[in-house]
């Protein structure tokens, strides 16, 4: 297949003020737009002008969610390097996604590629103040006008591109979790470990709630004895008690995060203990009735690394080690965004320097 | 709300063949939208042409799937009334499921009326041919375009129309069921019971890999033991054992559904045991084995009542009764489908006509 590119008439004007940015409101010049249909398979591939689609009332996707997608980020580098953090793990997270969404496989190569072609058109997009970055959403959609339930014959994939504010521009600081004992995210078996639309649809009533209680996220439990920590809100989370971190292991209900598992690997090249394996919440209050629960924290795309202070669960208030931050955290936090700006070597391969 | 009316230019054409309709592919002259944001609440309703939406690239529904729908039927009498089936139901249901999703609430009796003033516009689409009927869609999406993973404030919820064919063109056959044990719907506490597009996602893909086996549906067990039978495709189950009814019990993942409840009001004035419990797959096989599986159907608008052959699980084939339809089976279609059309008298009050 062959990228065209559709010039646009005029330009947007860019955003002035670089700490307003907010996070997915603001969207950049251009899109990348693929289309497959029946007859033709995958047949158009274009950079074109950001602007509205046309879908049938009656397109799959408003019907029945057949939609996935991923996140990912361009950085820019003090240096004036332009670096993408570890993106070929999310076109292959994404191929797995659209497998499980019964979704037409997709040439994962040629959208890396078309990504980078983009974020080439659009470089003068992305901010520059430390802690900023570009955005990235690839969308996969189910576009057929049929109400029949099946999968899609017919689809749109395509990339918007966002300027995103720091996540922390005050610096970092730990939030609130609830620990949602109510509301279930998925269960083995499920679309857990994908980055399906329906995953979310079903977290945004608990994310609500907690909200309205004055929590940045929810931490969800297993759907089967609600007692297993999965993840938080739309992160990963961590766990270090008495010098060793934990985390859930991936078994068919957890979304498997590429800033988890760089996490993963940094912590064990520096010699911090780390498992992968099932924790319940017992035995984290435990840890910190004992006083060995010295730090908690999330990650993901968004945030990087989100230190957590408490949880409170039920009628409990979990307080994580003083409720400040700890040193593997800032540890963590530090050495991925130093690696994601270019601040510090990688020793890892996992940056793209756009050229 | 004042209700609006947009008049199309030109008509489409009818379909002339009856017999061809199929299912949901065709779509009438106009179609219902209503419309909400945050600073106007909901500030448009109007019947207007059938026409494609134009949604933002980064339009809520698209990403975290907010979505919900319904389906209910506009059938053609003798007699030449138009009848519609409990659509007060459908209208609660959607109050619910928005509700689960985090949407904002909606007049349902407004929504109710717009769709009988939307159906006598269009009831020329109607078909008569006995079978058939008009399928009404009403769908609510959320529309911001922002891709924060927070509930919407803008909304569309819209009403489709499509002229549908017999379900079962050649008269009612029993279907064969591949019960599920390896991909699961929903648990208790997640999204089970509302007609959210998520749980239809979640459920593609078994449904693709069951019809390339050759099953017109999967048989859903319960997330949690893979024990308990839950749901058939899109259609509640019923099973006759030895002279009883039985049908999975409402208890947190199974969709409420509109037929479900007029079979079992049905099978209760006409005398016939019923429950409404827990039944697992192991008792289903038992039954069968000592000779007491009389019938199995399942339930829903499209089939109304859809008799189940045999059910296979794993390497055992359940084969219903002697393998053809039941009495009781038929019974309940004829007398559903009796009053859907006008056939039958309605002791309870189910139909509407449209005047």
């Amino acid at each position: 297949m062959k990228l065209d590119f559709i010039k646009r008439e005029t330009l947007k004007e860019k955003p002035k003020d670089e700490s307003k940015l907010g996070f997915g409101r603001i969207f950049t010049d251009d899109m990348l737009m693929m289309k497959r249909d029946q007859a033709r398979g995958w047949h158009y591939a274009a950079i074109e002008p950001f602007q509205d689609l046309r879908l049938s009332p009656a397109a799959l996707v408003l019907h029945y969610a057949q939609e996935v997608f991923e996140g990912l980020k361009a950085y820019h580098a003090e240096d004036g390097r332009i670096l993408l953090f570890r993106p070929w793990e999310n076109m292959k997270r994404m191929a797995l996604s659209a497998a499980r969404l019964s979704m037409e496989p997709f040439d994962g190569d040629f959208l890396l590629q078309s990504i980078y072609e983009l974020v080439k058109l659009e470089k003068g997009w992305i901010p520059k103040t430390p802690g900023t970055s570009l955005y990235i959403r690839p969308t996969y959609i189910g576009t057929d006008p049929f109400v029949g339930v099946a999968a899609a014959e017919e689809y749109f994939l395509y990339v918007i591109l966002s300027p995103v504010g720091a996540y922390y521009p005050k610096g970092l600081a730990p939030v609130d979790i609830f620990v949602e004992s109510n509301y279930v995210r998925t269960v083995r078996g499920g679309t857990g470990t994908t980055k399906a639309g329906a995953n979310y649809a079903i977290s945004l009533l608990a994310g609500e709630e907690a909200h309205r209680k004055g929590f940045s996220q929810v931490l969800w439990l297993d759907g089967i004895e609600k007692t297993y920590v999965e993840e938080v809100g739309s992160m990963n989370i961590f766990f270090k008690i008495d010098g060793e971190i934990i985390t859930p292991a991936l078994q068919g209900s957890i979304l498997p995060g590429v800033t988890r598992d760089s996490i993963i690997r940094i912590a064990k090249d520096q010699g911090i203990p780390l498992s992968e394996r099932r924790i319940s919440i017992y035995e984290i209050e435990e840890a910190q009735e004992n006083g060995k629960l010295e730090e908690v924290f999330g990650s993901g795309t968004a945030a990087v690394v989100s230190p957590v202070g408490k949880l409170v669960w039920g009628d409990k208030t979990i307080i994580v080690g003083d409720g400040s931050m700890g040193q593997v955290t800032r540890m963590l936090y530090d050495t991925i965004t130093g690696i994601q700006y270019g601040k510090r070597e990688d020793p890892y391969g996992w940056t793209y320097e756009l050229k």
